[in-house]
């Protein structure tokens, strides 16, 4: 059998691990994403709150491939894919052959068919995205510091975030707290800490993939953090100043989305049917079901656990799919082993309240508060790709830990007028 | 005498020290700058080139004078100023009223009477400057990864820097490294270290404010690094893809503006005369000559030295002037003195070359290579603002000293279509 043509779309945590397991057996493959760096996405809500700078969170993803000449990196955006002629479409009139195709593009925002909500409640997917929310958060802040009128002050110090998932949840504390220890004492004329940060869900309860007693927890901490946490809460509009919440209009500062995400565009383009959230249903071994030669991995496909159940869209799951994929693929092709089903290891699902405090649920345990998050910044430091990034991000954590500091507080240019 | 109202507009080197040195009497002043943050424009070409973060050498302007209450911080682009009706116009229709003006909104690119240069061939003045260059630089590589035509990668790893002053020579320097010893090992298909860089510049020599000796030195060592240095050579013409230089067309992946700068348009709100760079005369005491109540210092305005000979652009002598006038203007203000006039101390000027290399110019002796560069960065690492900063900078330029990595190749979503 001759070497077939592999081409991965997308260098998420999915991608880029099937990239780095095939380049390892030497095997020759495309991989294409639109942006030139690989995001560490966990982080992105500490870029959105001026925690970190973009490029702590991202690594040119050439540098992460150096190692591995036999993956041709491609920066550019698909445009089409037809499985029948097998091939895929860029941007530029260009177009790539393949054999196998591996679809890696994650998931983007979703607004329940609230498309025109978007403009109002950014969400926070990409550097762009964290970049526009902390340049929003700080302008709302910089407005209300010059406005003479004490209910407008008011409406811009009011901070909605949609969903109460572990992202809504990071935010909101995050937020919290820099209004509560950075801006407090930044600005002379408003009080920055007496800001109203509101975490709304639409379930009877946020951290909905968690257990009950460590959703509880984190509802006590956000509390206690300033954070006013209301569930039961389906928020019925969106607009530029103002929000409807079970028929209360809330005038805002700042709206966040990040309630519902929808798989990436991509899956449409394969013809096969998809899930609600848009995902393609992938067999035991990631492979795209009725499709030949297409597999579908990460935040894009949905597989699922020995149980039958669905597995959830986490940077974990992505990963290991990834690493599985990788292997299995090249031991297949190289030596025509068909390989086992994939198997998630679930290594504890996470959320980072604030400071001192964190949940984690391992299934067959949990933690929760300060030791948490101790473990929580370890692991973090830890995964961040590159050795130059966990050392400045670790001093960095440390850094502020001490002094309640923000590094990153730029408003961009683009966004003043706005 | 009741205390006077002061208005400071500009946040950067000049203006943020009048601010300190007021504050420090507890003087109340409103301090207004578009940014939010003050910018250490001196290592903005570590930012363009990828070596540096945005927020590594941006300061929150509020976190800078929390220890000045009397201050008052306005983010806001001012629109006009009646130096007769002594108000300050800004944009959203609010106007304040001064009795004291202190004028420091620095310099802008000036291309020479060729305004429609400036989007083939962007300046470095500000974030966003930096920004865009970061990512049309790293495009250009991409690009011509892709491209399967040798004479349009040839163009594309073309890139030109116009202006052989520090700025230039710095930006060039530092190019030629990122493609020899970074990009290098990212491509496959191109070799980044065959680009070409031109460092173009109009006069015989570069470095024209440095001694001839120094400007050898820096021309052998950016030889050595692979910058084509031309003198003797002003640009013709600017288009997106080539420039002419000397009746020859150069085909180029990317042109970097370095060579003229001009003052802040708001030199001419004054209504006084301007020199040709449009800058506004002072006397002694920084005072604008013709105009009752109104100072102007930095990049922006003219001073002469004890000789007569114009002060420099330069980061120092705007510092200087900065906490000069802050003292002499408190002084002046709470005991009625008169002040000396300013005097500049010269602590030296200084251009980097590259790894290892760079040029310094006492006055009284001059240093160069090795050493000079361990002064420089010592020196810089200590004047950046804010502890963080320091440590953080400090720590990115031993670990890429050490790997000749750039941590911050991140390519901005807007610049890829473009």
């Amino acid at each position: 059998m001759s070497t077939p043509r592999i081409v991965i779309i997308g260098a998420g945590f999915a991608g880029i691990e099937v990239a780095r397991g095939l380049g390892r057996f030497g095997l020759k493959v495309t991989l294409i994403d639109r942006q030139n760096h690989h995001l560490f996405q966990p982080l992105l809500y500490q870029v959105a709150t001026a925690a970190l700078s973009p490029a702590d969170i991202a690594e040119p993803i050439r540098k992460m491939l150096r190692r591995e000449p036999s993956v041709e990196v491609i920066l550019g955006e698909v445009t089409s894919i037809d499985p029948k002629a097998r091939t895929v479409a860029l941007g530029g009139g260009r177009s790539i052959a393949y054999d196998i195709l591996v679809l890696a593009t994650g998931a983007t925002h979703g607004y329940f068919g609230h498309d025109e909500w978007e403009g109002a409640a950014p969400g926070l997917k990409t550097i762009e995205d964290a970049r526009r929310i902390r340049s929003r958060l700080l302008l709302a802040f910089e407005r209300a510091e010059m406005s003479e009128d004490l209910a407008e002050q008011k409406r811009l110090m009011t901070i909605a975030v949609i969903g109460g998932g572990p992202t809504g949840v990071e935010l909101a504390g995050s937020i919290a707290e820099l209004a509560r220890y950075t801006l407090s004492k930044d600005f002379h004329r408003i009080r920055a800490e007496t800001a109203t940060v509101l975490l709304l869900e639409a379930a009877p309860r946020i951290l909905n993939a968690f257990p009950e007693s460590l959703a509880a927890y984190a509802t006590r901490k956000l509390a206690r953090l300033g954070v006013t946490v209301r569930t039961n809460s389906p928020v019925e509009s969106i607009a530029a100043h103002k929000i409807v919440v079970g028929g209360e209009e809330i005038g805002t500062g700042l709206t966040i989305w990040a309630a519902g995400v929808s798989a990436s565009p991509l899956a449409r383009m394969l013809g096969v049917a998809l899930d609600r959230a848009g995902r393609v249903a992938v067999n035991g071994d990631l492979s795209v079901q009725g499709l030949d030669g297409v597999y579908a991995l990460g935040d894009i496909a949905v597989a699922l656990d020995a149980d039958g159940k669905p597995l959830p869209g986490l940077a974990q799951v992505a990963k290991q799919e990834g690493v599985y994929l990788g292997h299995a693929l090249a031991r297949k092709i190289t030596r025509g082993e068909t390989p086992k089903p994939f198997v998630f290891h679930n290594r504890g699902n996470t959320a980072i309240i604030g400071r001192h405090a964190a949940v984690f649920d391992f299934g067959w345990t949990r933690m929760r508060g300060w030791i948490a998050w101790m473990f929580w910044a370890l692991i973090h430091v830890y995964l961040l790709v590159g050795f130059e990034h966990r050392l400045l991000v670790a001093i960095q954590w440390l850094w502020r830990y001490a002094t309640y500091e923000r590094g990153s507080r730029l408003i961009a240019e683009q966004e003043t007028d706005g």
